[in-house]
């Protein structure tokens, strides 16, 4: 029935499935884990035809999660990447490719007091290929972290005086959600752990899932000395990643979102940069 | 063929319909308003009978949205507990009814500073009734807050020196979502306003969709001034509620729920008491 | 703090607040209703400042709310074009702004056998203005149908035979979120009722709240006569989406988008079409 | 802090954390799996004392996890279980602990015609613990399957007349999520695959992520050979549990949960049991 011919059709600019959840090894930093990664799979369709197969979609995940037990994939948008172009094989009919890819992650991280912590973040890929062309992929990151607002710390010090008092620093904090997206170029790497601690970095302070007394206090301190925006956050990613990623081309694409959960307010506050390294770097 | 009879079936415990979304003409504190509710209803269904009739409960749902067009509702407590007399009659095969309902809510409050805000709140209200008794009903409130946290404001003075030291008394403080659902007993009257009240009283500090600066500085002292554990939200609320509703009789139902959406955690913290009101007293 | 100047920061391309939730007066089609919506707004900041001052934000939506009880709203896309306008004045600083506003909304329909019933749908609306242009706006709906698989219709009539054969044309059915967005240009008008009647009639057939046992079978029967795919979701929004808006000029964006939450599969097939009204007259 | 004590407090039933996500090792039927699962841990606290020393809860975790690494779990029932136990003494005040966990799960099955495929599950599992009692523990499967309705069947049959007619048998069909949940007593075993098979077993049929389209075709048949109400699907899972746990005690706990995803509407269709094994059998 998809292959029927349509007159006067119209063309599709995507057909595909969402959220197919599947289990695939990856080995990343020498070590193979199993992420459960959700996907989400398109190509265009022409104005002639009646419908896309999508069962070849699922049938490409199949194999591809198959494969990965023997040989753990390399990383998620490598991974993305690939399906692109086997997907414009599969579908023949189709110009143009594109897969995203996300799941649960998992790292060890240092609590500042030197105990070792397993913290939770979001992988995440997606790749576009248009025939003919090279496939561009991306691979990013969510993270949870927290913020303390300057502005408020400002004004508290402007009511309560400021050196010597009591109410000196004391202000509004709360958990922000940071996404990072960077294009990975041809000949290229990105590590994905990278950009987590380039994340981790620009926030008032990471957060993590056990803290002992004394190191609760470090963390709320480190969050105090470092008041920031959401805005600042954002920024403070960018710049980091300039400083990073010196040697990837003008062209490469990055996102970059914070969004604070506000304490003081019922709404979230919310900040982002759609750019290329290019644009930053002028 | 719902009403066909089974030889030797299994009686279910709820049968009926989830999720069904409908606009409400609610008459409360003198004004109306139209609640975008969402409705679930269940009866229970007898072993011999294959299946329970759930047009009638969309037929219910639909008469009460238009008659409440132009007799507005009290309550939707009362709503959700005069709906379940009604499912009775319709589902003749029937012992037990149960009507719950939810809807966005919204209240004028006066910001610190005195400019007037609306905010955003969420009512909930269940009602459950046994053939042959009275119908018990339940009214409540998902009110959003702000807490700081205790301990960490000491270990923070601990570290850094109290009185007179900049850091003295800086902490960690975050979102909080609290629950509260109390019973109201027949011939008894509870306001959702009331409830709302308690809950606010009972965080750290209320928060607000506008806030100039002074006034956010005004929210963050009160909020360092109240430090909360989720466990003093809960009982704060509960000792509210047992000054407030003295005349309510002790076998009254309540329910209090705090999640804090930790700034320095991934996780959340969470806290709880289910009881009656008889069990608070003694 | 916001106002502070940076010597070398970034741009960034959106800054503002998300989920800020307000009941908003309507007036649509003669009658004045409250939809409970959903506000995230956006300005763009330039390199040299600090912070963008988001409390701005939240007078402008609790003016604009506040006038919409004396002087109901027309449509919420006029009123997020409007907000675009206002929030250039407001952050002098901005050269871009952004309202995007999402609601419930209830119609009355009639179903099959002529009984009136009130449906559920979502009403949303997206402005963007940059500074010195004309603001362009767009009206959007979520509307929840059937589709029934024309694919499988005809596999089980190869396996079961065809004509006079009790299997002949049974398939599998299931739900399907579909959402249209239609720019509105200056001096034109687009009815957000329309675009629904337009979406109801592309699936397999609409749904309804209460079907009687008759209706019921209607709906079935109507939905198994006009099987459709996802693709044919899309399409069919599309020819009535251009035979009905003649008069509107060729660069008015389009996107229609169909999801069908698949009955045989644990995922979503999905179709999408972006494009202008003068790429589908081509 | 939290060891600070009140005079005139609250008891409260449940203090703890929600939503911590962590990678554990699992064996189940010889093989291991890193499951990400989800924990909700909590205990009660008695009148007189301030707070719950939450952060024991997260190393409880931390050390299961680790451990799991080296010696993977058995179940997760058994996993909540034993940590119901720690909680109990690292919690010393405590008199009741709860464990929750939950994790994405996934199974090979056969595809009609013998293709192999691997579907996505959720596992569940709840431990609680009063202190001198025996831990009672519970795990459970959510499954998603697919029903086709048995009344709008018949009344299209009323309509269209019934053998040998081409619209016989056609009728709406959905995606419904099902829960089982059954409590593991002491010395007994439940695989949860077992309870997976009973499940899918119970719907109009089950569902698949890849079908080939003869495959396709004989699912919608099956589904039309098996047309289920949601109340006929937890029927179903009860007589499969009273058959296949002819050993487990009478007071054994059992919940059975179907949610239809209703294609003809835009709500759900709900039914319900929760009994014992003891109730089931009278």
């Amino acid at each position: 029935v998809q292959n029927r011919q349509l007159a006067n059709g119209f063309m599709l600019t995507r057909v595909g499935v969402t959220g197919v959840k599947k289990p695939v090894v990856v080995r990343r930093a020498g070590k193979s884990t199993t992420l459960t990664c959700v996907f989400d799979l398109f190509v265009d369709l022409p104005s002639n035809q009646k419908g896309s197969h999508l069962s070849r979609n699922l049938e490409l995940i199949a194999e591809v999660v198959d494969r990965s037990i023997q040989s753990p994939v390399k990383g998620i948008e490598e991974l993305a990447a690939s399906m692109c172009r086997d997907m414009l094989q599969r579908h023949e009919y189709a110009t143009v490719s594109e897969v995203r890819v996300q799941g649960d992650y998992f790292l060890e991280r240092v609590v500042p007091g030197g105990r070792r912590t397993v913290e939770a973040y979001t992988l995440m890929a997606k790749a576009t290929l248009t025939k003919g062309e090279e496939v561009r992929k991306m691979i990013g990151v969510r993270v949870i972290g927290m913020t303390a607002c300057p502005c408020a710390m400002e004004t508290v010090q402007d009511i309560k005086g400021s050196a010597g008092d009591c109410g000196a620093n004391i202000t509004h904090n709360q958990r922000n959600v940071c996404t990072v997206m960077l294009e990975v170029p041809e000949r290229f790497e990105v590590e994905a752990n990278d950009l987590i601690e380039i994340v981790e970095a620009s926030f008032s302070s990471p957060t993590f899932e056990i803290l002992k007394r004394s190191e609760e206090a470090h963390v709320v301190i480190e969050a105090h000395d470092n008041p920031k925006f959401v805005e600042d956050v954002v920024r403070g990613n960018l710049q980091l990643i300039l400083e990073r990623y010196t040697s990837l081309p003008d062209e490469t694409m990055v996102t970059v979102r914070s969004e604070s959960e506000e304490s003081i307010h019922k709404h979230n506050a919310f900040a982002e940069r759609i750019t290329t390294l290019g644009g930053l770097r002028n």
